[in-house]
């Protein structure tokens, strides 16, 4: 009998920030693929576009006319999720119907007004400007609500519904499911070592580099330990951080550099705009204490093995637990192998 | 200031089988749409397909034969995630760094001969096989397993990769997540009320209505309180019933009937071959008291607006909680409408 190799043989892994499990199947991406194939995501090639309702001097659904702006531009989501002025309701204790009156807003953040531009084709002060623009939003909204969510979702694939670079910003005024599981990990984890669970993962993983996608002077980006999504990565500091709003002007210009190189590796991975979604997770504002908490990004790209043959996450996923195709390793390798400048940047 | 009222004001729902909550905007439904727009799922017209690998007398990938079979046919798959043989591996004691061997197996379910049949389309006859096929494979894996998942990917929007109709069994010696939590929640219940959470669900909303998609003798198809998917619903027995194992034959014959109604009323919705991932839930075969367990089966369809617009669980959704458009009242009375007959088999 062979003896258990992680390369060959199925296993589960754990994720330590949501105690949830995922089950590697190394040996299943042989199977041919005979299922829906996606379009490859082509840049726009106009840095205007004036049916754009992103664009810089256009007139959005509402007829709001977006000013001429130059770095990034901010406004609340003409279609929010969430509303400020929800009335409260009756409290309900019957365990089979509950219900709680939820307020929050959303707003949209255009990155650039280049159209035709991506995160990884900023320039470095570009993207200093995207970080310092999520870190007001964070410190805005977070005076008035408990949970701040920045996320980016980018590409058709991931529900995208225009290709001008933008994230957005949702404000909650409760504590939303995962956001619950990343407070009582990491919490459970520093009363027993008396350590963050993230600050100690982002040393082992900068001193393994098995995993590492993007190691900067302050930052690293590895393929987690535990990932569900093939090419899925984590964004941490290797610095003490709870929230964004805490990272400094050096640690800022820094973390520009990594999301460049870590956008641009995703990008030549299939010569494609990769897509994802990503988003930020930092201690919420309801917490006296928040040395067990490490700020850190997610990113969610749902490709498997080319620009048009994506993973799904459904059936046995959805019912029983993610399931991957290759190691986080194998991943990693994959990413690490390529050029960490852009494809339509590197000299010809 | 006006008053809460669920049907025009943000709020959150708790899924008490498994203790997460869902945002629900049910004024977000009018935003227009500029993304992503699916194929619409079209029946192929043949009966017999040369090229389908699942076809009764034609030739998988690996060589073999299918036989030519009548009613449904079960065999391995060639590209199974898991494996019967997986050597053991050491035990880890490392909280960043989790993994254990997984085994088990994975089975393809055809659910007929006819290539160009989907489940509603069946005879009442034909789609009681199919439970009786459910019903052999979960008592002839759980020998050996001690969870045996049982599920159907509809559609290519579902990373369906064959139009052929057939669903699949993964056998595992372990516990999934999902399972986990359904155990941890019922047993709760259990203790807490003396009495089962689902039971005690079937039974109001079989008394309120308002939810209800399908209800026949035996069975309920409601879309839940706390629904997370525009049409997801959750078909259940009106009686006790641990694991599928435990339907009888006129508790089956009348689940076929469920069945059809519900299917036919999802194809009937868009007038589309409706996608979705299904699976059932029963107690897992680890326990000595199943007395808090009722089977039960999740359908998660993915379609929102039409045939071609799906809602994306994306960015919010996978940072913080999944987020839906419209209350699952308004889903239910949008089901309710329709006819349970399918649209291919109404007089024309
Ligand atoms: O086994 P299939 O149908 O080839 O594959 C499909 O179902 C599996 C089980 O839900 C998923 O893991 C795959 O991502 C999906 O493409
Ligand atoms: O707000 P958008 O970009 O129109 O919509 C997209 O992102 C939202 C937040 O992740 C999701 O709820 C939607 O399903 C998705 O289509």
């Amino acid at each position: 009998m062979s003896t258990f190799d992680p390369i060959d043989h199925s296993h589960r892994r754990r994720n330590p920030l949501t105690g949830d499990w995922v089950l590697v199947s190394p040996h299943r991406a042989k199977r041919p693929w005979q299922g829906q194939v996606e379009k490859p995501q082509v840049a726009d090639s106009v840095a205007h576009d004036p049916s754009c309702y992103l664009c810089s001097g256009n007139t959005r659904i509402n007829g709001e006319i977006n000013p001429k702006y130059e770095g990034t531009f901010v406004f609340t989501n003409d279609f929010a999720a969430l509303m400020k002025d929800t009335p409260e309701s009756a409290q309900s204790n019957d365990d089979l119907f509950t219900l709680e009156a939820a307020k929050g807003t959303s707003r949209v953040i255009c990155f650039s007004p280049e159209h035709n531009k991506t995160l990884p084709e900023l320039t470095l002060p570009a993207l200093e400007g995207v970080i310092q623009t999520w870190q007001e939003q964070v410190a805005d909204l977070s005076k008035e609500y408990v949970w701040v969510q920045v996320f980016e979702n980018k590409g058709a694939a991931m529900g995208c519904s225009n290709p001008h670079p933008h994230g957005q910003v949702w404000a909650n005024n409760f504590i939303p499911n995962e956001v619950a599981k990343a407070e009582k990990s990491q919490k459970a984890y520093f009363d027993k070592h008396a350590s963050s669970l993230l600050l100690d993962y982002a040393n082992k993983e900068s001193a393994g580099g098995s995993r590492t996608v993007v190691e900067t002077d302050h930052w690293i980006a590895v393929v987690p330990y535990w990932a569900a999504w093939p090419f899925e990565t984590l964004l941490m500091p290797k610095f003490a951080c709870p929230r964004l709003t805490d990272v400094n002007e050096e640690q800022k210009a820094d973390l520009a550099i990594a999301l460049k190189k870590l956008t641009s590796r995703y990008d030549n991975l299939f010569q494609c705009s990769f897509p994802y979604s990503m988003g930020w997770h930092g201690a919420p504002n309801n917490l006296d204490n928040t040395d067990h908490w490490q700020v850190h990004a997610h990113f969610y790209p749902p490709l498997l093995r080319s620009a048009t043959v994506r993973k799904f996450m459904v059936g046995y996923e959805m019912m029983a637990e993610p399931q991957r195709d290759l190691t986080a390793e194998q991943a990693a390798a994959r990413l690490q192998e390529l050029s960490d400048v852009h494809y339509n940047e590197s000299a010809g």
